[in-house]
């Protein structure tokens, strides 16, 4: 049985009428289906109100104890209860989750090697609890993801939105055959980045190293790119980077750009 | 089969060492068990820093938007997820749940009358859907509610935790023998105030309104001893009121004060 494994980002979630239009697209999906959400500009505000001023090593955002609890809040709380109501409101019967519910997303706090980036998880693929959420599936429920893991101590830990999908993409390939999909700002992989209808349609796992050393994917590219290779290897069907606005066109294969 | 649905307020989960033990003990309680937290200062603290003022009208909290956003964020993030990956951490296998979450607990918004409390969710109860609560038990997890319910049209409303853990006890009553268990900053409804020691082992429904005429019943009890009242009318086996310290005394019925 096919799945889909939809992943937005703080560009919708920032957006509460694209947010809104998006539930709606997301709900006329037919199958089973999971939504992974990213953070937004609204932890950021919230943590400035609160005195939490973000802080970066190396470019890469540190999540400290003041950090985490804000997360846990934000995207646990307020960003993944609003988008559960909207969809309920839709009649799409969601059930709203972080890695700790049902011990779905057990995860390693991240060792600290030259970096200590502080409370931020790395999934334990093997580990993931996916029979929970293949019964929450087969139930006709939809799960939505807050991209927070726990460290099966007791603490709740970060992690990037798009590894989340990524993993809970792998996992549920025991029992679907799953197609991830990365929602982002671009309708896809641009071969030109100045072009946004430059989008190349399809992309081979044998051409990823040469389009990045000719210089086609670079920058925040690379990493979501590296993310589908790695979920394809992992045994996801097929990976499709596009535009939310463009969801039936990319679910169709008729839009965005496919890695398999 | 007896299910047991345990409500805990502020004065636990104010105070980090306690709510530890509380969770330690609660994971002891064998067969399946429903845990439901209130708020705590946490919520006023943060909203403070926010700069969301509390408004009271007859003594009553208005719920306005920006408190609704804060009570989503706090309940149904920081403190309800901080009490999930603690049980995970003590091998139980909890799932953190809004009345959003599953369509659990749909809410009317409270009418106004001669008070708006703004976004406040009376529960009805008809419409709970207990079937996905029994099933999460049934596969032997542990679910944890935030205090929080959702209009159907898209919005999050806040809810008083007392009612939902009756309103969840008594939906779960048409698959369980649902005993009810109310923890409180006392070892039980006291027959002196002044006296800590002084727990009236039982109320029977008809002694209810004696014990009020009386005075020995006044204040914040009466609103408890109704919603147990209410708990037993609905097919709740038994309602016990009392420390959550005494949590094991009161699952076993050696403390507390039990409503029958």
């Amino acid at each position: 049985m096919q799945l889909s494994v939809i992943k937005i980002g703080g560009n919708i979630i920032d957006d509460p009428e694209k947010l809104s239009v998006f539930l709606q697209n997301f709900t006329d999906i037919q199958g089973p289906k999971i939504l992974v959400h990213g953070g937004g500009k609204v932890a950021t505000e919230i943590g400035l109100k609160l005195g939490i001023e973000p802080r970066y090593v190396n470019g890469r955002r540190i999540t400290d104890k003041q950090t985490l609890d804000l997360v846990t809040m934000v995207y646990g709380g307020l960003i993944n209860k609003q988008i559960v109501a909207a969809l309920q409101a839709h009649q799409c019967n969601a059930v709203g989750l972080t890695g700790a519910d049902g011990n779905v997303l057990p995860a390693m706090k991240r060792p600290v090697i030259e970096i200590d980036y502080g409370y931020v998880g790395d999934v334990v693929n093997k580990d993931i609890n996916h029979q929970f959420v293949a019964q929450l599936l087969n139930m006709g429920m939809t799960p939505v993801f807050a991209p927070l893991t726990h460290d099966t101590h007791g603490s709740m830990l970060n992690t990037n939105a798009d590894t989340v999908a990524r993993e809970i993409a792998i996992a549920l390939s025991h029992s679907f055959q799953v197609q991830l999909i990365y929602c982002f700002e671009k309708k896809g992989v641009l071969s030109n980045p100045t072009d946004d209808d430059s989008v190349i349609s399809a992309i081979k796992k044998e051409d990823f190293q040469k389009l990045c050393a000719e210089g086609t994917i670079s920058g925040g590219m690379i990493p979501k790119l590296e993310n589908a290779l790695e979920a394809i290897n992992g045994g996801v069907c097929k990976v499709i980077i596009g535009h939310a606005n463009d969801i039936h066109q990319l679910i169709n294969h008729s839009g965005g750009t496919v890695i398999c």
